[in-house]
């Protein structure tokens, strides 16, 4: 496409989601759960036709992909199974619209509201899972918010069966099919352009590695909530129970390396027993995981850990890797955090209530968790149901963003004819 | 300054402004109130001080300023009194932080809950109302936020004064000062310096005309929570009680012509009697308000009406003229103001239940008002206590934004050693 039909392009798709935003605001809530189910039962009808389109993707990134990408790409009847039930349950939510949030009568007689309302149009962004663009349907749909899709080029003809079924679904109970839509152009200008659409688009989230996330941030005109890494620290104190805490790190750490709520580095009092230190880094070597650790660390746990350079405390290493460090007490591991967490989900492991209390204060991430695995923090485990993802950022929505971080709210003021004096 | 220095004044202002974030992120409410209330006491203790500053810059810009904007420049002993009183206020709010916004028990034993935080470093833009310097600094340290002022040059001298009484309150009760920094230093570029400052600077709030809020969008790296204008509507249905429609626009229209919240579009059903729709108008016509209408409004109202371009719809006054313009039945009413509204606050004057309903679906402004004014958009009204102003934006913080609209949340998870499967 040449730069001014790309520019066409973006326009089109930003009007008409503005367009079936406007249509959405005022659905009924039984008539989207319709939708949400019909969907569902389609994803089920339409088995072989879903795996056909995978499998054309999966040739053509067969050999460009790692085995975990390739994994992430690839649909099966299990994975569409659990699509259909993801979009069951999201009909089955509560409706989030229309809710009144606060409410209370003034002086003057106005009875005063706070209601729950859609965000309007959202530019979802996201990696190459074809199962997030059913759930990013499915939740911004119930959120009564219009959605552009834009996934990654590797799973574009699986994305494209996907959204066809959702539209099919609309169609069914007459409402307008661009309420989901999906950029069929992978040029990377395309994405530039529709984050200039600030008329037309009210939030984009980007979801994804950091440099698409930067990308987004520098370009857009349009309000973003960024779905950054995960630096997830564990914080071992003098206090803590052993056994706890080569739980909480082993799972942290190897039960599933690859996300974002993964422990990326390990943080050690100093004065837990030499033969405590030892077990734990062993039971953690002893599934696989290596270290990169300090001064300090190298001393005390001999040939076993590599030395760490700056870097690796930015690292999301998304492998069995982990930065280890000690730490003189529960202030200078909050410091620590302070500086290389990302910000998403740090723990502490310790028994002294005012020491996981000085954590609780003083460590400002998404997620706080004491003497639990980072590993919990997911919008399902928070009992939110499905989730966008997760938010770094601080502003509207922070951790696991679910349905109800899909919506804003507006005041609505009743009376008599008052003026103001 | 040169540039690189301005760069470096940019970063030390950030750095300093996350620095003192962190202290008060752990600071006790207590602390908060005496220095609120030591604000108010130093205020009234240094009215000479205070006065002889804001002489200086009126001046220095006496010449240059419209009598309007010279008497919001403007401070006398009872605009100090209205600050100090401001100020005790806020002291004596409740405490936002560290509230249990949410808290329950998951089956796997771990408790769960979302609580009340800081957002960290805010950078508030404002305009050249000394007052603001104060309502910003007080509202932002009493949501534990540090705070990078950002005044009109006009107001540099009192805003400097006000500042540093500030400070003063500050060291007497040893917290550090820079929780409140003031930018002394004029330059443009500095605004830009310091719209880069993503990693130490979390929120940016301007309050302004659109240009500057336009230029702030255009450069932020940070999130921004607009405060625009108010293009702000008052449509009269055929069932509306004259009596509450004369009232409600004149109210709208006259009782403050210059702020945000008046009306700027007087929007009447076609069907209302041309002896009513007379009434209307000619109570406004007597306060002096001049109309822009479209061919229909001419028509009815002869020649007390001038020919109203496309821009004026567009267009905030802030003076005593509206624009006028006949509609078919409230669905036009929502299509007019779904074109030309800012989304600030737009009124409904209507007796029928089901007018009303569809207005208030319908229109996606952050205020809604049913046989109200406009002009009752405001947080002191909503009482919500003062505010730092009105977000035009969807995400965050809608309409009115108090204290409370200056927090964030985190979650915090307790358990005994949980592990995820």
């Amino acid at each position: 496409m040449s730069n001014c039909s790309l520019k066409d392009y973006a326009t089109t798709l930003s009007l008409e989601a503005k367009k079936a935003s406007k249509e959405l605001r005022v659905l009924d809530a039984a008539a989207k759960t319709l939708v949400l189910k019909e969907v569902a039962a389609l994803l089920r009808q339409n088995e072989a036709a879903i795996l056909e389109a995978n499998k054309k993707d999966l040739e053509v990134s067969k050999e460009n992909l790692s085995p975990s990408m390739l994994d992430r790409l690839t649909l099966n009847p299990s994975r569409i199974e659990a699509m259909a039930i993801g979009a069951e349950s999201i009909a089955d939510f509560n409706d989030p619209l229309n809710k009144i949030l606060e409410k209370r009568n003034l002086k003057n007689g106005i009875e005063i509201s706070r209601v729950s309302v859609p965000i309007g149009a959202v530019f979802f962004i996201f990696e190459s899972r074809p199962n997030v663009t059913i759930d990013g349907a499915c939740l911004c749909f119930k959120a009564g918010n219009s959605v552009i899709l834009r996934g990654g080029k590797e799973s574009i003809n699986s994305s494209k069966c996907l959204v066809n079924l959702f539209k099919e679904a609309l169609k069914k109970f007459g409402i307008n099919e661009n309420a989901v839509q999906l950029v069929e152009d992978s040029n990377h200008s395309l994405v530039t352009e529709l984050l200039q659409q600030k008329d037309f688009i009210d939030l984009v989230i980007p979801r994804g590695g950091e440099r698409l996330i930067r990308a987004v941030v520098e370009q857009s005109k349009i309000p973003v909530i960024k779905h950054f890494n995960g630096i997830c620290h564990v914080y071992v104190d003098v206090s803590a129970s052993i056994e706890k805490a080569i739980d909480i790190a082993v799972n942290g750490k190897t039960s599933r390396p690859g996300v974002c709520n993964a422990m990326e580095c390990l943080l050690l009092h100093k004065d837990i027993p030499q033969t405590h230190v030892e077990k734990i880094v062993t039971a953690l070597q002893e599934k696989g995981v290596e270290f990169y650790g300090d001064e300090d660390a190298i001393n005390r746990l001999k040939n076993t850990v590599s030395v760490a350079k700056i870097e690796d405390y930015h690292t999301e290493y998304l492998a069995l890797k982990s930065s280890i460090r000690f730490v003189t007490d529960v202030k200078e591991a909050a410091e620590h955090i302070e500086k290389y967490s990302s910000r998403h989900t740090d723990a502490i492991v310790a028994e002294d209530k005012s020491v996981q209390e000085y954590f609780t204060a003083h460590v400002d991430s998404s997620s706080v968790m004491v003497n639990v695995s980072t590993r919990f923090a997911d919008g399902g485990e928070y009992g939110l149901g499905a989730e966008v993802g997760i938010s770094t950022d601080k502003l509207h929505a922070r951790g696991p963003m679910g349905v109800e971080s899909l919506c804003t709210y507006k005041w609505v003021l009743k009376g008599e004819g008052q003026v103001r004096k």
